[in-house]
């Protein structure tokens, strides 16, 4: 059982995972890029992973057989396992639990040559599709504070796997920088009664410096404080708290701009490696000391999808300080992504 | 002149460089690692470099001329600069101020081929003078709230130029990091009237679970709640707040140790990539609306050398969420460093 571990100088739990129990050689031989040798996300290779949980299926195929077009399954390697409860516990002056929650893999095509910019608007909304179904079924479980759908692309961004994949994790906890954003987005409104991330939308599409795209729905752009070089947030035009409320048509109108995003990074970075977050409204808000409805905070949460192409390093000052440097200011960036033509392929 | 920008929902501070103004084109040309023509860090090169603002000389050798032994040079790309004032601004919604700080390289030999672990304990001294002098240094300007000086060795944890190197950073703002770790430890030290990290260091040697060696002076240990598989600290064994504080004599022992510990990593996973972060206490702290006095909080920070090999990718999950997973154990970690051979080279 993996353990999470309150830091005390830091404030942030870390997930201490004896199971996988890495040790150095596992290092070592990593950084010597030993390949697989068989790929466990491709057809027929279905009864070799732990159990689907969920699947777009359109031949009507059976589980855990070959005809998926989308497969969610269980991280066969789970940083937190689903079954047993927290034990929350002291250990001196430091403070445990056990390392309960979900660890999910969304294989994102059953072809493994095409990378989630390669599919086409539809199978991207399939992939998102999964998404919204996993997220709804995993905030039923109350022992889940917070559901994070993630992506990492490139072996730089920290994909394992070359096969194109995202992965979610629910988490017992509420992690930092949800908690940070929350609590901002929550004082914000009850100072005036407006959401801070549609003010932000507001203001940028007026001064119209740092966005990328948008159509009727969603807005591209690059924030202000961009973080890393191109950064960039998929924002829905309109206050929404819960990606899981989008329609099925909506989601073929992010599907849509979620790829022309992708390819116009292609185009001008000439594929780097990434990693994208969809930051969402935790599964229940304690209101009163009882969770007062699912997918809460209606009024002052905004959700958006959060990408950062890895161009920089993240090194010891960027740790030490939890300070960023960034070399290309993002009104620099977006001018670049806005005249990029997204069907060139480099 | 580069910009910090704040950002509103992360509540953080970051350099956006205008200066640097990184295109595309340097992003792709470096995927293509580009090697540099001469190294600038090299006996001979001293007229190309910025001028130097410190070096130890046991020759008596002239400034920007050879004969260093350890040379301090401002960064010649700085992401900060010491001219100007802050300029601090509102625009709209956004924050900014200017990118006023001190930027240095500290050159650790003139040996090109040497890594920092292969210098003798006394050479290793002489960078640790260097690192004293600086932080006495910068500390009298009143701009600067926090000086952070570390360590990027290898391409992977962010080193941009082989020759043995560490940096400094003088910020105008003290960083999260240091605010979080600041406040905790004010705030444990005024429950209890004893110092965290002490209690902390009391805790483990009495358990001596995660201990990986320790002198008269100070104690390396694979801290509980490790963020990193093998992250380290080196501690001071008796209280002290200040870095600066080290007679020649305590950071010789430091520098034996330090070696020591970078010998044992180095036997264990072969040459990690690291970074290494000086965690000191600010050089000001406003008790009563005035800067009571130079390398404050004496009673409740403790100052310590955080040390993390850079064996896992920060990935979309630790990236948008702020929680870290860790797949070694820190128990195991300093188990496999204490039984290490620092003698023996791979």
């Amino acid at each position: 059982m993996s353990q999470l571990r309150w830091d005390p100088l830091k404030m942030s739990w870390v997930i201490i995972s004896n199971e996988r129990g890495r040790r150095p050689r596992d290092y070592i031989l990593e950084r010597q890029e030993v390949s697989l040798t068989a790929c466990p996300f491709c057809y027929g290779r279905e009864d070799k992973t732990t159990h689907e949980v969920f699947a777009i299926r359109p031949d009507g195929s059976r589980p855990d057989t070959s005809g998926w077009q989308v497969r969610v399954i269980p991280n066969k390697y789970p940083a937190l396992r689903i079954e047993g409860n927290l034990d929350k516990r002291g250990i001196g002056l430091f403070d445990a639990m056990n390392g309960i929650g979900a660890h999910e893999v969304i294989i994102e095509t059953p072809d493994h040559d095409r990378q989630l910019a390669d599919l086409t608007p539809i199978e991207i909304t399939n992939v998102l599709r999964a998404y919204r179904a996993r997220l709804m079924d995993l905030r039923k479980d109350p022992r889940f504070r917070y559901i994070i759908i993630f992506k990492n692309h490139g072996v730089e961004a920290g994909a394992g796997i070359p096969h194109s994949h995202s992965q979610l994790m629910a988490v017992p906890i509420t992690p930092p920088v949800a908690t940070t954003q929350l609590s901002v987005c929550r004082e914000y409104y009850g100072r005036k009664e407006r959401c801070l991330l549609c003010d932000i939308l507001r203001q940028e599409l007026e001064t119209d410096e740092r966005i990328v795209r948008s159509n009727e729905e969603f807005v591209v752009l690059a924030p202000y404080a961009s973080h890393f070089p191109f950064e960039l947030n998929i924002i829905p035009r309109h206050h929404s708290h819960d990606f899981a409320l989008l329609t099925d048509q909506e989601l073929g109108i992010l599907a849509e701009i979620l790829k022309d995003t992708l390819l116009r990074l292609r185009s001008v970075l000439r594929d780097p490696p990434y990693n994208f977050v969809l930051h969402n409204a935790p599964p229940m808000h304690l209101r009163l000391g009882k969770p007062a409805y699912w997918g809460s905070l209606p009024y002052d949460f905004h959700w958006r999808i959060e990408l950062v192409p890895r161009l920089t390093k993240i090194a010891g000052f960027e740790w030490g300080t939890g300070f960023y440097m960034n070399p290309t200011p993002p009104e620099v960036a977006a001018r670049f992504l806005r005249s990029a033509d997204p069907t060139v392929v480099y």
